[in-house]
């Protein structure tokens, strides 16, 4: 980490901050939060610390609340809360939404700007820091990162996806017993639209070669129907049963969701972007769960989708996520102070090489462009050749984050006994 | 607890015993079976610890495994590990299967048989009791509770539920927080075909008066859609979201499932005993958000089936639960060693009335009829008079089941900023 604790000279120009929270919520976006109002209040020139409840959209509509009124117990207790405690927003805001949003900044002489999100929040970010340029508005803007889905650029790993992937660890290692105990197919829908890593999570659930999940299926490759279905005959023929892992995301080679091609005729929502919905509903898991049982003629096949369990579970976290996705929200704050700090940025995350294989990261800035409405995706070195695993550089990479006390399964050695009936 | 060091006489009869898992896996349905292993090797009479593979089908197919030469180690982390070690089976054996089973018993010179598992694994000791006597083989027998759904008569609760309704508290309140960010229509469907107590457990979710689940729908009532639907509304208009458990059995007045009433017309997967299946779909949840999209017009509705991670989730259990779960296998053999010890009982857990409120459990023997093929339901005390909720008195009976260090939601004060553009 960089020195956080820069002095700060006395006569430095006041600081009326605004933070809101975008997007999905996760299980540290809260830690975020409380890591710019902790250090904000610790600075004499800070004279309001205001939060916009429901992100973009409660500063359109002045729905602001006093964080500085918030006692520091609370703020604590909150750190370690899942799910945006101001409220979040699925507002993807268009230059006119941008400059009401300045008005109200400038209503309240907001002077710093933070905004916790993924990539469209960075987008707001550059393009509400634009028209205060434009306005000539003097705004200081960051944006802090968090989404589950690991998706964002220039960023190691991003706040509140090493959560997420270890409630997929956790939840896969108990269906491949639960699939070990009851033998069968087992299909685990986990979210991600684009970007496969919280899917690819579900691989370090193994520890035995026996272990599921046996397939991962991830959006970076064009989903194969029958190749699908020829390595769950293949593994169900080794093992006798298979577990396997799916992106709510995979498509097939015009790119369009399996959801689609496999529910075609029937009614499937679109949200206000016009994408198919894939969260929230179980209609994945199921249709492939069908495709399973009529073309394999395997009797005990069932789906579950992660849903919204995977992001907000309470008492499932990752403590090194908490206490990066903290860090990035003290440091957004700092990056504002020194003189030469730039006006507008975003906060991200960067893994440290460390020739004894240890882990470390530091927080940097780097242009809002560089995330802003753009999509990280698995790097090749992750994915298996055959498309349908990960590979142990993706183990290696995401083994550090998962945290401290993840206690995975043990087995019994079943030393046999002679049968006596035969 | 009773006592359970009884000394043994030096001259005590030999035993070999073979114990077995059946029934969907419990998070510590393996606490139990190490509790039978464990007590059974420290006793010098004891020669041969038999485990049956798949429960019943293991016997069946005399493939069995010696538990007497597994590692202490390998055990005590095995009995941390959620679902069946020993594997588990879903055949309700009839007379003429038992009849096989006790073949098997008898060609390993089994003395004494522990089944753990629900209802039905209760009457498979019950039956294959009655061919031992009928045979004339000396068998003791013993029934040891589990079950996440709780429905075992004459017994406070099962080990398996706390951990499970752990599992439920921890999502809804996960999901709550989830809903209150991004708010609209929440629907998450429970496991429990019969028994409402693991989808009433959401209810402990709750810590102040806005919390959700808004709505509680249990097996034990008949599911009005309409009244549901109402209740939605009016929930939606009054905090502009609304949160829901519904129990996976909920059924019209005829007692045809729900899922099969909204899905009239598609193909449902039934089981080897004729029931439609319930689980590892989620079909329900989708029918019920499609109801409250079509008839109430709200746009953001999201539906989750907890599925299997709510009875296999690694990584969280209720310590209270390991703890019961381990103490009744442990007394399920210690029971079989007093001289008056009866032939086939079955283990029950009671709480013990206690004046100062606090909690406290002790473990009894009661004959298997009372708890074999029988299903206990929730008392009409736990159930709000609307149908639609539970009562305090079933907060005040699951809290202590729950365990240590469940971490629930806190929320900031939020106090309003005056607007400044009105």
């Amino acid at each position: 980490m960089p020195a956080m604790n820069t002095p700060i000279a006395a006569d430095a120009s006041p600081i009326r901050l605004l933070v809101a929270q975008g997007g999905g919520p996760t299980a540290v976006i809260n830690q975020s939060l409380v890591g710019i109002v902790a250090e904000a209040r610790a600075l004499p020139q800070v004279q309001a610390i205001v939060g916009a409840r429901h992100g973009v959209r409660g500063i359109l509509r002045e729905d602001l609340v006093d964080l500085a009124a918030e006692a520091p117990a609370t703020l604590e207790a909150v750190a370690a809360t899942p799910a945006a405690a101001l409220g979040s927003t699925r507002d993807k805001p268009d230059r006119d939404y941008c400059k009401k949003l300045l008005r109200t900044l400038q209503a309240h002489g907001i002077t710093h700007f933070f905004y916790i999100g993924g990539n469209d929040s960075a987008d707001t970010v550059r393009i509400v820091a634009e028209e205060a340029a434009a306005a000539g508005h003097l705004l200081v803007s960051r944006h802090v990162p968090k989404t589950i889905d690991n998706d964002l650029m220039g960023n190691d790993h991003t706040p509140g996806f090493p959560s997420a992937a270890r409630f997929v660890v956790q939840a896969f290692a108990g269906a491949d017993l639960d699939n070990r105990a009851l033998p069968g197919v087992y299909i685990g829908v986990v979210m991600g639209r684009h970007a496969g890593f919280l899917t690819a999570a579900a691989a370090l659930a193994r520890q035995q070669a026996d272990d599921g999940p046996h397939l991962v299926c991830l959006p970076e490759r064009v989903f194969d129907l029958d190749a699908f279905l020829a390595a769950i005959k293949s593994t169900h023929e080794r093992l006798g049963r298979c577990v396997v892992a799916v992106s709510e995301g995979i498509h097939d080679a015009a790119g369009t969701p399996m959801l689609s091609v496999l529910a075609a005729g029937k009614g499937l929502e679109r949200d206000a972007h016009g994408n198919v919905q894939l969260s929230g509903t179980g209609a994945l898991a199921d249709l492939l769960c069908e495709q399973v049982k009529s073309r394999l003629g395997i009797s005990r096949v069932r789906g579950d989708t992660f849903g919204y369990l995977q992001r907000s579970f309470v008492g499932c976290v990752s403590d090194v996520d908490q206490h990066e996705a903290r860090a990035v929200g003290s440091f957004a704050l700092q990056s504002t102070l020194a003189a030469d700090a730039p006006t507008a940025a975003s906060v991200a995350l960067r893994r440290v090489p460390a020739q004894d294989g240890s882990y470390a990261c530091e927080i940097a800035l780097q242009p809002l462009t560089v995330v802003a409405a753009q999509t990280r995706t698995m790097d090749d070195a992750f994915i298996a050749a055959s498309g349908l695993d990960t590979t142990p550089a993706f183990a290696d990479y995401l083994r550090p984050l998962l945290g401290s006390g993840l206690v995975l399964p043990s087995r019994l050695a079943g030393h046999p006994v002679a049968k006596r009936l035969g």
